[in-house]
């Protein structure tokens, strides 16, 4: 069974132009490795009710994963768990385990001469009040923990915006847990570069095996016009099991070997981009 | 009056993280420079169905101006044209003017060598198939070319997914016409750096700098934390006139000024980011 995920990024600096959302793109990419499925994204700015509203309507569409980024830290524009508080209707209390993590973080920027000191202000105990039900999770880089709770089917994590901190709780902290929600996904990812410069050469050949391999996510990418374009194809496909995936991309990728053969297309390249 | 936009950004590659969306990004800071105010933007799948929610969703709010991103090639999967005409339940037909800019595309191109030959192929002729009452927007990279309609109080306009071609139409077909849309408007931004790494004490600072400069948006950034962190202040401003935009942003510096040099925080300096 798919699973679906969707992702919401937070930060006026974002819709401004003044910062690259590069998180949206990292977490898409580590979503399709577990073989999960993004299904949509979204950035908006640092409004309660606009995240409340992006995050109404993701909850709307019950997917098994929402992830937030952005809107934790100290600041009064960081309202991500206040959105999230208001709606899912749940109080903000200081949970005492990330109060403890966010003394923790202080104590060692303190330690290392990075803030003046280690007292725990009301900016810094804000990053330490959850909506109830919530669980902090440990930042090894920053300050603020990430957040993660349950709704219905869905889990709902909260990241920091600052990329080294998103990562890092990702990879340290969720992806142990995330284990449990992605068990038995499978995803493959095979990429083939041809010869061939002319996509709407390509066009038909891929539009009939898309139509012949309908389980199979086949694509043509466009490149930048020059002087030596060689048009790639993917075939990617997420599966519940190792064989069932391979078996249905290789037959896949037989075929369009054939009938760019056929065109006199030759394929210069192959390779296996992502793979669980 | 505020200019709203919202950009839709289309490609299955962008939510694989196969490929990461630079377009927005780069949508943003030109919506930004012209005065506009981007208030969400939204990655969606090659699916008819999505696009079309996502710019039913869009158009809900009112916003003056939609912009997608991609899905406008020869292939099957380009649909954006297709869920903007079922969705604004218009035919798409052939457009003549539409089909000589891409026979001319096509034909310097294959003067080029770059494709094989100039002949006009179903999948080639559908980059010229437009909803009714779309103009084509001349595309001097590649051969799709943008679309601008109108529908009630909205402009909506597609651009091509590859990036040079986005940022072409951009500037030399859409942006003389946007003169229009964005007259009068004028966008400051001032970026002022501290000698100060811990947001926390910041916080309070830029918190109340805010609640009394209601107009100005006033932003202090999370940098990485390592060893020579200096926090940022962005003060920044759209609105109608040159001169009230500056003595407001003008006035919030002063604040501000004074505010850090009370908290023994210096301004290491300060610069007019962008301006209209």
């Amino acid at each position: 069974m798919d699973i679906d995920v969707e992702i919401i990024a937070v930060g006026n600096e974002l819709l401004l132009g003044d910062v690259l959302d590069t998180n949206t793109h990292w977490l898409c990419q580590q979503v399709s490795e577990l073989g999960g499925t993004v299904r949509r994204a979204v950035m908006v700015p640092d409004r309660t009710e606009v995240i409340g509203d992006a995050l109404s309507t993701a909850l709307g569409r019950e997917p098994r994963l929402i992830i937030l980024t952005g809107g934790l830290g100290p600041t009064s524009d960081d309202l991500t768990l206040a959105a999230l508080a208001t709606q899912l209707q749940r109080p903000l209390e200081v949970h005492e385990q990330a109060l403890k993590m966010v003394q923790a973080a202080y104590d060692t920027l303190a330690d290392r001469g990075l803030v003046h000191d280690a007292r725990m202000t009301e900016e810094r105990r804000k990053m330490a009040v959850l909506p109830r039900g919530a669980e902090p999770l440990h930042n090894q880089v920053g300050a603020a923990p990430g957040v993660l709770l349950q709704t219905g089917g869905t889990w709902i994590v909260c990241l920091p915006g600052v990329p080294a901190e998103m990562k890092s709780i990702f990879s340290a902290s969720l992806a142990p847990l995330l284990g449990d929600l992605f068990e038995g996904r499978v995803f493959l990812e095979r990429v083939l570069v041809t010869d061939c410069g002319d996509e709407s050469l390509l066009a038909p050949i891929v539009d009939r095996l898309a139509a012949d391999h309908l389980q199979v996510y086949v694509k043509s990418r466009a490149q930048e016009y020059g002087e030596n374009v060689q048009l790639r194809i993917t075939l990617s496909l997420s599966g519940d099991g190792r064989l069932q995936v391979r078996s249905l991309v290789d037959a896949a990728e037989r075929d369009l070997a054939e009938r760019l053969a056929r065109a006199g297309i030759s394929i210069l390249d192959r390779a296996d981009a992502i793979r669980r």
